[in-house]
């Protein structure tokens, strides 16, 4: 996968794609991450990127001119047009499913403003996808694009070891991840449950999906709509809704 | 704000501590940005921070060792307990309200994992806070806390400019910004709205008021759940449903 990223702070990037999965991925060649500051396209005098909004009003825009010549550059031997991701307070609010659908793409060009808005004919001409990673105010695109990608690589193809693509991921199944517990089984006096330590698989089973379920119904009850429960689900359900009644 | 990091990958935040708005607080001395190794920690002989589950399962778990040491170093001087935050997909979803909260404080310190779960007495005995920033699955909790720390820090006096500081977030109306243009009014044939060249700004407010509702109808929908309305939006509202039923 080619990964483009239209920035003004290439330098942001560098801590994070030199360490970790990125940079696995990097030197497995999977993933080939190019950084582009835009601001080197600029055809004005002081290298500007902003200027000041039509109609009035604080902040500043950012201006056509470099974002569309520095895509120019980037599109011009391409024979088929990538998706271009605008990382915005406005876009859709990025979830797991839409990692899943990018991760199959050859080619994903992001685009990052930072305190500005975007001149609209940026993302009437140029972009396919306007993406938020949730409801807080960023100081840039910077950060929320890097969460993007590093969500999206570790999902291609070789990228994740075995060890690691086999955890069992929260989101996976739906429901909040239970407790966990390692070594040692008595730290500082605090213990680990008897059951896990039982050896004792249906006893452990169930005591996870419980613990699960329990977590989620307190943390995350959104995640429980339009669910479909087993009876013994419904029991516990019913038994954490009386706790709490209490 | 002093700001500790726990994480195994410290040289993530150096590109993005070095950049932009965190860099520029930290010079003014607004926040003190700190990473902690916490394999440092370890009191095992192959530096050892995870270890398999109890209870079996695919996956490793972060032992309590390291981190319970690493923090007794970073708090053994305090008077006051400082809020502790875990970086985990089991945690609540940030939000700006969050930022908001925990800019008030004098010290916040997060946790980190990479891949693996955390032991639960981490949790029980060190933690004050869970949170996730969004339903989709990251190789480790750095990008997520930079990302916090970003939204958090930027709230924090003096850190933004006027100008930065004037520019309307798309959250504090409660709806998403309306279209934003700057020069040239005519760009590659793209010409901006007449209305914003009009300088009537009676007709440019409403211009505005009525695209910002308008996109936040057709993006964000749940953004205008449990919102009062002007007899004037309730018209526009209106309209926008009968152009969707074409």
């Amino acid at each position: 996968m080619k990964v483009d990223i239209l920035s003004l702070f290439p330098e942001m990037f560098s801590g994070v794609f030199q360490q970790s999965i990125l940079k696995k991925a990097s030197d497995k060649g999977l993933v080939d991450f190019e950084v582009t500051d835009f601001r080197k396209y600029t055809t004005n005098k002081h290298h500007k990127v902003d200027d000041y909004p039509y109609g009035g009003g604080a902040g500043m825009v950012l201006m056509p001119q470099p974002i569309f010549d520095a895509m120019d550059h980037i599109t011009q031997d391409l024979t088929e047009k990538p998706r271009v991701i605008l990382m915005t307070p406005q876009g859709k609010t990025f979830k797991q499913k839409h990692a899943e659908e990018l991760a199959k793409e050859d080619h994903l060009i992001f685009i990052c403003g930072h305190y500005e808005g975007y001149d609209e004919r940026i993302r009437e001409a140029l972009v396919t996808d306007e993406f938020s990673i949730g409801d807080f105010v960023l100081t840039g695109g910077e950060l929320a694009s890097m969460v993007m990608i590093d969500s999206i690589v570790r999902l291609l193809p070789g990228v994740l070891g075995n060890d690691d693509s086999a955890v069992t991921d929260s989101f996976s199944t739906g429901l909040l991840e239970h407790p966990q517990y390692t070594r040692p089984s008595d730290f500082r006096g605090m213990k680990v449950p008897e059951t896990l330590l039982s050896g004792n698989h249906a006893l452990i089973d169930r005591w996870r999906r419980r613990e699960s379920l329990y977590r989620t119904f307190h943390r995350r009850p959104d995640l429980l709509e339009g669910r479909t429960f087993t009876e013994e689900e419904l029991a516990w359900l019913e038994k954490f809704r009386k706790e709490e009644e209490k």
